[in-house]
């Protein structure tokens, strides 16, 4: 087998592991920067790999409306389209065809929807998604479902998770025997514990390579989503990966930690960046506020990056002022920097049993 | 003497030389990138240095207008500014206040005009502009000059000319003394060849540290622009540095180091990256282009730059068609690459007395 997941250490329900793929191990809990386009907005591959990203995301959905999948299946796959050597994780585009696509019509075979750039007419069902995924090469595949909006009807959840269960089955079949790739499953079912733990104990049944929670980020509370990785992280195989998509924010991640999930990703680093917004280990901060234009320290001494060391918020003040792409560039830098000295300090306190504190220390002044 | 200028060697008229700053050394013919607003606009300061830039210039007028002086007169200036330990040149002002000030109103000691991002009024005179300059800390300083309009009307030219030499004067007054930085003065005369000569002596007679040649692309044709450095090139000095401002195209530096020119700035590489164009050893090419969905071959594995050497035109045409700021870094990083290539093999063919044939074999490529 070239692909494994160990789990290397426990602290309460917090894990410590490791991930290895053909192209590169991940330490978990890692967080996976999101490169929508085959390009993490803002920064050149040499500048991702110096904030020691593991591993990147990219979209199913996006990638196959613009550049279309054969420009990528050409090459041989997204690692040589966009010349990144780094692990990639392929979203199924679920997800998006639920929050972007216009005239979305479901029926058993898959969805039918209408591009947000063009309106030109789709269809992606679990057997075309996979075999896209497989054509982009992505290391990291996701089975195809149906992401329901956030919503507390039950019977439309309950209807919509069984669909999902379906198309994981079909997405399962599709992907077939393949020892140098990961095939995630992904737990739907809303905030309502019970069908979640339904759906994911018969996701356990099907067998996958790791465990994703979808169908959150979707418009829930922090509370509501703590609640549902409550209820599964007894149900969650110990020795597969966890991963919670689209998550989230410095407090979101630091609890779902706490409750035992060991990926993540979200557009919150990257995308705050191209708005002059900053997080550092005294919290989020706004590059646009004219006090900054007094301020000569630096935006983030304690953080390992360039970006974060070498240039004053006077300066960034400046650059976000004039719109200049270089606010862009170094905020986003800055931020995924910063997210992986968190990764990266939560790791080292997770192996010295220490994750409690560290937790109840920073919760709150990351939590903003 | 901390500066100084060194002529290593001729061929023909074409110049090979050294330029010593405070801050390290150019080898001239020189191009310098152009950083408005104390950014070369989509690059950090690392890509930068990696394009072998030896020199980048930045506009008083502009950082006069944002973020306004004082914020980095109080660091101690651009460098610390900006994090770029490069030499430094600025403009004086001169020719944004022509090109793009509204309500100029030119008089004896300097010239009122309203910014041209919130209309503020303004006043630069020679000593307020060599004051700011000595405030923002550059290696090389122009005198602040009248740049007209492109112009047939002598007698306005001829007005302007003497009025751009009086300044050049107070600026040398006001510049006095410094043996860290160079003072650069700055011919204008239009299209004139005796206004041009005449003006030239006369700077002569003050007594700078190079001489520029102002005034030109401002909307005259590349053999206008030649014939002007023809009649200037017997006349400026040899053991000075001679700089063409503003210019150019691939084809206009050819031209100009064949004239007896050193140094180079223009936005061209810059600006032209932010629209999809890049420059290459083949000429000149549009990344918007649909025959390059196709392509999958690298940008130009002649220069040695991430950017250049590293992705496929395939995926830089998505890039482009797709608005991400990826596009404009590799294309401006490339295109500062591709300048900077050029100067290098410009000096090499200058050094081995091959620069005749040198310019034969590129000019008509590389002039489009």
């Amino acid at each position: 087998m070239s692909i494994s997941f160990h789990l290397m250490k426990e602290d309460g329900d917090a894990r410590l592991g490791k991930i290895k793929t053909k192209r590169g191990e991940i330490d978990t809990p890692a967080f996976m920067p999101v490169g929508t386009l085959a390009t993490v907005k803002g920064l050149t591959n040499e500048q991702i790999i110096n904030t020691s990203s593991q591993i990147i995301l990219c979209n199913t959905y996006h990638l196959c409306i613009r550049p279309g999948v054969e420009r990528i299946h050409r090459v041989g796959g997204l690692h040589k389209f966009m010349n990144c050597n780094l692990p990639i994780l392929t979203d199924s585009g679920g997800f998006q065809v639920m929050s972007l696509s216009k005239n979305t019509k479901i029926i058993e075979d898959g969805v039918y929807f209408n591009s947000h750039v063009d309106g030109k007419k789709i269809f992606l069902s679990p057997e075309i998604s996979i075999d896209i995924q497989k054509k982009l090469n992505s290391d990291i595949v996701m089975v195809f479902d149906e992401c329901p909006k956030y919503s507390k009807n039950k019977k439309l959840i309950q209807k919509s998770t069984d669909l999902s269960l379906r198309w994981a089955c079909r997405s399962k079949k599709e992907f077939g025997t393949n020892n140098d790739k990961f095939l995630f499953g992904i737990v739907q079912g809303g905030i309502f514990n019970d069908l979640r733990i339904d759906n994911l104990k018969k996701l356990l049944d099907i067998s996958f390579d790791g465990y994703a929670i979808g169908g959150l980020a979707v418009g829930e509370s922090q509370l509501e989503m703590f609640k549902t990785l409550d209820c599964l992280k007894n149900y969650l195989p110990k020795n597969k990966p966890h991963y919670l998509m689209g998550t989230g924010t410095p407090g979101d991640i630091l609890g779902a930690v706490m409750r035992g999930i060991d990926m993540f990703d979200c557009v919150l680093p990257t995308r705050s960046g191209r708005t002059g917004l900053a997080y550092t280990w005294n919290g989020k901060i706004n590059l646009r506020n004219a006090k900054y234009a007094n301020d000569d320290s630096v935006l983030d001494e304690n953080v390992n990056c360039p970006a974060s060391r070498n240039y004053s918020k006077n300066y960034l003040n400046h650059l976000v002022n004039t719109n200049e792409i270089l606010a862009s560039t170094l905020l986003t830098w800055h931020n995924i920097a910063f997210y992986q000295d968190l990764m990266s300090k939560i790791r080292y306190n997770i192996s010295i049993k220490n994750f409690d504190n560290f937790y109840k220390k920073n919760f709150k002044i990351l939590n903003n």
